[in-house]
């Protein structure tokens, strides 16, 4: 039976549920694009994004998704011929490389092991082994959305650093920029790449990347540039357009603003530690639906499960089936498998602009959906959960 | 911890959740008044309301709230001094009533015992007793959401014509209507109330009665008539605009045909089984909680519980905290106890546009916020819940 | 052919243009209505009203239009059998003296000169007339929007005053509040009405009354009082839902809320400065215009033409296929003639949201009718109209 | 005095006025990005699109603003060294070989004479002298928005023909698509780039280029291909994010249905024609206020001003104060002018979404600025613009 009549929920990992207030900051007329209340309310946003990665270096946000993001940082800081050694942990980064291969670079990829994050040991000894340092750039990503791992940054930093080794540091957080602490700065990241779309609460539509000092230098050597990515051109100050190579983002810029004013209502930590929350929450769900030979984490180790994507395992149970019954008799939309774990891995997005009700309600909307599936479950999920939001709320 | 940061849910007994293709269809340029689509938009919804309530009658839109309806039907049908019985079975038929009396009626309570519903048997006993038939008219409301009953029109209606009383039918549908079934023709209604902003999904601002061929007859004679209500004034085919009384709801207009639209998409009698099976879920869920002492249904007999309104007596818990917590931690709004329930008691609105994460999130989260509290609950609500859906998904 | 396809613009005498920033407030979900935002947006609504009418009184908000704001003026004040005194000069005092006609009052009609405004000697001279003081209530527009008279509203209160009669003095101010000066405390108004569909900038749905000392001390004497719209019930402490009679009307509370925050950015001062202008610019156009047997002011006395609305008496030209021409092909929709005007007037509204574009472009386009009808024009309203914006400009 | 107070008004040449329709099918809850009723959305638009540029080829569209589809036109057709003529009549064509020179190309400038449009003539004979065909692509656009020019398509495609040249034929129609006639087939054009914001009337954030065979031709031996704008990958039928190189713009596919949709429902031809009718107002406005030493016409050949943007050239007057008096007092936004024709030119779009009363407010509203500035003007514009809509509205 078809109950699917409320407002659709979405618990992908991304695109996230966007706030009504940001959608109705969209609705506005069509301002002045080369002066006055929309010039300064694009200013007002590159001067608050780089505190959002706990940056002190430029930001440049263009008209794109997060492949756009992705080859705005690789062509303005790369050559065509250099090698770039890609940490793959799932899906993502080597998507990236894929890129950087087409843009000319020589692309090497370290895996990390089925169902683990990356490992810095690896990437030291790697990286120690490049004695010539042709490895120009190391590619990772905070939070891959395919496997839900998430990878400790700080610590691929200090391999690096162990190794010696002078390439750019490029991570990847578009899925966990606004919902899990990163500290650009304070961990030695060179290049940022992130979207609008995850934990940033605003529609897809523009591409962000952070980049440092030692970003900018390399930056004037690379070869890769290209007009529309270009950041010598976006840092112009003949023109605010220049920023943007052209027509500005109107209603995003609108959106991006009040996004970032809801998140500063918030406070950047109380953010991080509601993810963190959510997070629990859906990982006591799992924990207690899993059953040898049913469901089970992706991620094997604890620590390293993401606090803004889940990917869940689905066993015997036919994982497909499972997002379909969610979505069009329930209207909750799950992510489904990608790539390998097509058909048999979900995933649960808990990023962004979310509440108990939300995240309990998705938790709880699946376990009807695997009850009625017939699925080999354990304890109920939405039990667990609830404990855990329970125990967060007197705290 | 806040943790109510995502789109804020209502449980509350209405208003209820506006669909985001109501709220935007508001969002239009001011039309001409006099003619045009707004006023053929107009005569569409007053097409359309008949069906509704299952009435081949006239049908009356006034901008106000559901008191204003209630005035409307009061001051079309009597006059001054006329004797009027009002089944009382919580808080609303009683405040209907107190309209009455001071609009000059002579108002006589029957009360339902407590907890119960309307006695159709009482009804026909102090009808017979009428031999005059003093008595001009009869008020009761289908579901009252300060009590969570349910009355059974239909069998009122029975007892009324055992009587052979020929007062005026007058049936409060405010919270029942585009929720539960509701056949004003068949069961001889003669006048229904209603409003716009429960099940029928529209922002409060459209007060709505229905009136049978006896209820436009007892109007010629009425001498309470006002002119803003008046139903002669509104059936004029002079001009448009005196169908309400001057300037029309231009927005509520737009939302109304909207809501209708998706009435008429899922289907009347669909939507009283998808009001039933949430209405399931959340007895099932509240059956789980009780334990002695503690949480119980308010309602005593199951088959006289809402499908659109539960009112839950907390026992030894604190149900005002109850609802602060879900509100002003978990971004979930519940209904207070009302009247003499206040601190008593809770209720949660299950109405219009719902589905299973909405309904299961209400519910999970009420459920951590009585673990927050420490309350004594026996099982899982959530998970019973759950359980509910689930047989719903598969059947 | 057919032009019609941007923004539809009304010049309509309300309900006028509601700007974005208020129709996107009302794009919220849900909120608590017992406590919280809600109430506290709505107490502050209450709180900021008086100041629009210059009112240190209290203000009465009710889910209605303008004939129900009537009505709550009426029936809080009177008693059935008290004589009103209604001073014509158009469509809407009539109107408002018919409702207290069917409320039981004894209503007498003073009737302006044709095409002028209330003459205050004619007022002071039948008041002194009554020596009994039987007259209760004097009834007036300041604007008329049929007509499009202004009438001096304190000129006719010293004519009360002159004459030394008691009745209360009840101003209907729907078409004039937040567009024309209104002092209702130093010109010793008792009654002021109003909508929220006009200079107030919120959709129709919104019925206002603001009572001074006096009007409340008559109202604990008036029989007329009807539970809708009673203020003692509404002035209760005991729940703020009492102030609406019910529930409250939450998008418009939104709305109101963010209308007077425009009104307050503006200043009230300038917001009548800047309808005094635009007023200007289109009898500038209608004085270009007029010709014998064509086109010309319906208000003989310059200084009586109301700075909200203009009635333009068609002549020999069709004015009904004037507007009809203006909508159907051009996307501006007019206001026709009303009442004995039908078919040989039409009407301009200047009111509320509005900037030089749209004023200048509603009398260009008028401009482009005429003459697409050969109607017998003077010269180029439209030029005569710039000329005087562009005055105002360099001012 | 300051008159912006009402709906701010948008006469820049793009971005244009947005539909209200439009921005209200953006407020949309998160849907299914992998599926379901947004990829079917998507589809659609990507079915509908060729007839726009009445193309039957490919047509791409990428989350970018117009020099990101100058970028996909450029890198998916062109390799590093080829040679490029860019034919110059204004500003925009010198932009896009700018980015071709960076990109790699030989770009070789033939300016059209100062006020005029690109010669044909010159065309071939520049093509016929490239004996060799190293040129391998020529760059024009329709209509340019500094100078407000229109070229003629078709005449250029001749001029190439009668030279027997293959180069690609390569034409920006941003701000000409829904605008102007443009028939990229019968004009033999190979690559055509167009944007959202124009006469589309979608907010920026979407570049869209059409490709005809000979361009799918010359893609597969391009060496300028880049990941992000790559044909090839976007044709993939692999999964439907691919088409825009990951996430999909979903606010902007809502709002471009929606666009689409409107243009249906008008046709085509009635846009161009319409657009013809506002753009002879423009011009019979500018014409009135001409005068010796004050406002002129930038382009000098009647029949090579565009139907969608106006250059004037200011004369004695100061352009940028009379921009800034519309925008600043008045709520106008009015091009100001670009590049060399700063401080001494300003600029009107006419595009898009407008009607009669946009069109006469922005002209009758210049005309006012210009009066209280003292500027020398000769008639008025807004009367003459008045007789060509009124000669409009009655065929």
């Amino acid at each position: 039976m078809k109950l699917n009549r409320g407002r659709m929920l979405t618990a992908m990992p991304g695109p996230s549920v966007i706030p009504d207030r940001v959608l109705s900051a969209m609705h506005t007329a069509m301002p002045n694009i080369y002066e006055g209340t929309l010039v300064e309310t694009s200013i007002s946003i590159f001067e608050d994004l780089p505190a959002i990665a706990r940056s002190s270096g430029h930001v440049f946000m263009a008209i794109s998704n997060g492949h756009g993001a992705w080859e705005m940082a690789l062509t303005n800081t790369l050559s065509r011929g250099d090698a770039v050694l890609v940490l793959a942990s799932g899906r993502f980064a080597l998507g990236w490389g894929d890129q950087a291969k087409m843009l000319g670079a020589q692309v090497e990829v370290l895996h990390a092991p089925d169902r683990c994050p990356v490992d810095p040991g690896a990437v030291e000894e790697r990286l120690r082994a490049d004695a010539k340092h042709e490895i120009k750039a190391v590619l990772v990503v905070q939070v891959d959305t395919a496997s839900g791992v998430w990878n400790d940054i700080a610590a691929i930093r200090r391999a690096i650093n162990s190794a010696g080794h002078p390439a750019l540091y490029m991570v990847d957080c578009i899925a966990s920029l606004g919902c899990v602490e990163y500290l650009m700065d304070e961990w030695g990241v060179d290049v940022t790449v992130g979207g609008s779309q995850k934990g940033l609460m605003v529609p897809p539509g523009l591409g962000l990347v952070w980049a440092s000092g030692k970003a900018m230098a390399a930056h004037k050597n690379a070869d890769m540039r290209a007009p529309y990515w270009d950041w010598t051109a976006r840092l112009s100050e003949d023109a605010h357009y220049l920023r943007y190579c052209g027509t500005s983002p109107i209603q995003h810029i609108y959106a991006m603003r009040t996004a970032l004013d809801m998140i500063a209502e918030e406070g950047l930590e109380a953010i991080w530690a509601r993810h963190a929350i959510f997070a629990n929450a859906v990982r006591a769900a799992v924990e207690a639906w899993s059953t040898k030979g049913g469901i089970e984490f992706n991620i094997i180790d604890p620590a390293h499960r993401s606090d803004s994507t889940t990917t869940v395992l689905g066993g015997s149970i036919d994982a497909d089936r499972l997002c379909h019954l969610c979505e069009r008799e329930a209207g909750l939309t799950l992510g489904i498998g990608l790539g390998d774990f097509a058909g048999h891995a979900f995933r649960i997005g808990h990023m962004g602009h979310m509440n108990p009700p939300m995240v309990l309600g998705t938790l709880a909307t699946i376990e009807a959906a695997l009850k009625a599936m017939d699925a080999p479950i354990g304890a109920s999920g939405a039990a667990a959960a609830a404990t855990v939001i329970a125990d967060a709320l007197v705290n």
